[in-house]
């Protein structure tokens, strides 16, 4: 059973629309093809340049290529582990400006908070005592939650990176093992494989770079000054030969700087590496360093700006959840059909 | 704090009142006393003999002893083992049909169905994530959100029966974890210990009286016809000496008779036994049988009557589901404040 029509539910808006390609009562047909991309972010507060270049970059751009995108706050799942209460308000705000300064635009993607979408917990239950699939036993309630993410409100496609393909195939056992026992209702979310660049660690290119590594060079933040964005390359790890290449495997530090160069500029890397002809690493250090606060510098005044509107925050968050949970309200209503409650 | 004034959220009432005894600065000083009593049943169908004594009738009692009374039919729970949807819709409209028939009244009682107040898998999320007990540690997620239930609605009671005290303790280490991290919310719910009677099966008294009995003769449902009333009561496991006398040590299957009989017909056990004098135990059976089949005339009656209207029967969850949201929905909303999401 497809979701074709659901009656008006108590705090539900009426909703009609067919979810699944199959579907062929529907009555717009059109829509049936219809794609929905879903994907989330932990509220972590200001975002660093490996969170912008391997997630928010593409959140942007994919909300011209989908016409139904929704991104979530998932602030649900940030409290599996312990958060100071008003440190975490600030990061889902924090989260917030920085998602609109660098792109997302509430009139072409739905951004949202998860906490304020109450059926996200709702389907969160009842899938996890539905569906007992052994893959899936051995997970926390927790982790499945995180895994049934974007079939909350319908979600045909997310977009993911290679080390996710295993999680996606997760959300997949999961729709398929509802659909199996109640008919067909989820669509089975398809995984968008996207170059999610993934930006190394400036002081050991063997790692990811992260928000809690405890070399504050590591690591560079949207927000920070230009002074420490060069300092933070000018220290960047590289190696011993001073000419620019880019060879992953045997030059991982300059690879990286090479990458977030490309990145950054929106040049191909041998175009990059081209350019830099003739250049040590000392002095590429530094014209990377530029490109990334040129980048960042229209971010930088638009989050600050952000920042200052706390109402304006609530606002985007209110209202984005208000749309999500347009949609998630008649997918939770059927499915507490489907097993019985109502 | 105490849950003094919430403003108004989206989807909620706007709701003020204080749940604890020590707020002072509440605006209505005189129902800081208030008690708010909670209980909850599984959607298990038409229930038995033990059922009615052993809870319903002591829910019915309440509701004229305390100004506020919720009474949930806990669909959510149910589902943590497999149900069929089909039975599963029909268990909870006969269990609301069985409870107004003996005697629920939903102008002094809140009745509701779990699943219809969204709060409460939301309070159960936060709240397994946020109180991180060394006692709570061991349990799944399920038994945490049966043991928080009283919490949803801001209750302050609960009937228990004497196997449920250790169960209690679980609900108030619960709300002490969270006062104790994020300052003086829940009420500590306390218990109140009601001699529920223990209805033992008709086939062997050492066992409890169960609706999943594989025997069917152990087991006197509230719509057995008299004549099955009176074949499994002729049934009833005794011992070979034919007076009647209470002595549930030495004689239990005879004792639970007796017990029985006193409970239906609302006379001391002394004084059931005082008026048995001269019967043996196969006459005897047949009286308990006729004070059974008599205490259940007008329920079963009322209940054949209910069965006929699903629609008054779904009005009555959703008008009850409406209230209890009313009450849940301002502690979801500081709880969610607390924990920093808003």
């Amino acid at each position: 059973m497809a979701l074709h029509s659901v009656r008006k539910a108590r705090g539900c808006w009426t909703f009609i629309r067919a979810l699944h390609k199959g579907s062929r009562a529907a009555p717009t047909p059109q829509k049936d093809s219809k794609k929905r991309v879903f994907s989330g972010i932990q509220p972590t507060g200001i975002p660093h340049l490996g969170n912008y270049l391997g997630a928010i970059e593409n959140w942007v751009r994919l909300q011209d290529e989908y016409d139904s995108v929704l991104y979530s706050i998932v602030d649900l799942h940030s409290i599996t582990v312990p958060q100071d209460p008003a440190v975490l308000r600030q990061s889902i705000l924090d989260m917030t400006a920085t998602l609109l300064a660098c792109g997302i635009n509430p009139e072409k993607s739905i951004l949202f908070q998860q906490s304020q979408v109450s059926e996200h917990t709702q389907l969160s239950w009842i899938l996890s005592c539905m569906v007992r699939l052994p893959r899936l036993q051995h997970l926390h309630q927790w982790k499945v939650n995180a895994i049934y993410s974007p079939l909350g409100e319908g979600s045909t496609h997310v977009p993911v990176g290679e080390d996710q393909v295993q999680h996606m195939e997760l959300v997949q056992d999961l729709a398929q093992g509802f659909n199996k026992k109640y008919g067909e209702f989820f669509p089975v979310p398809k995984s968008i494989l996207t170059s999610m660049k993934k930006v190394k660690s400036l002081r050991d290119p063997s790692a990811k770079m992260s928000k809690s590594d405890p070399d504050k060079l590591a690591t560079v933040g949207i927000t920070d000054s230009p002074e420490e964005i060069v300092r933070k390359f000018r220290k960047a790890v590289t190696d011993f030969t001073s000419e620019v290449t880019y060879d992953p495997a045997g030059r991982p530090g300059v690879s990286n700087l090479v990458a977030v160069h490309a990145a950054v500029t929106g040049l191909p890397v041998q175009e990059v590496v081209r350019r830099s002809a003739g250049m040590d690493t000392a002095r590429y250090k530094l014209a990377v360093a530029d490109a990334v606060i040129e980048k960042f510098a229209p971010i930088k005044r638009e989050l600050e700006k952000l920042k200052l509107d706390k109402d304006h925050l609530e606002k985007v968050l209110q209202a984005g959840s208000a749309k999500a949970e347009e949609l998630a309200c008649p997918v939770c209503q059927e499915v507490k059909k489907l097993v019985g409650f109502l």
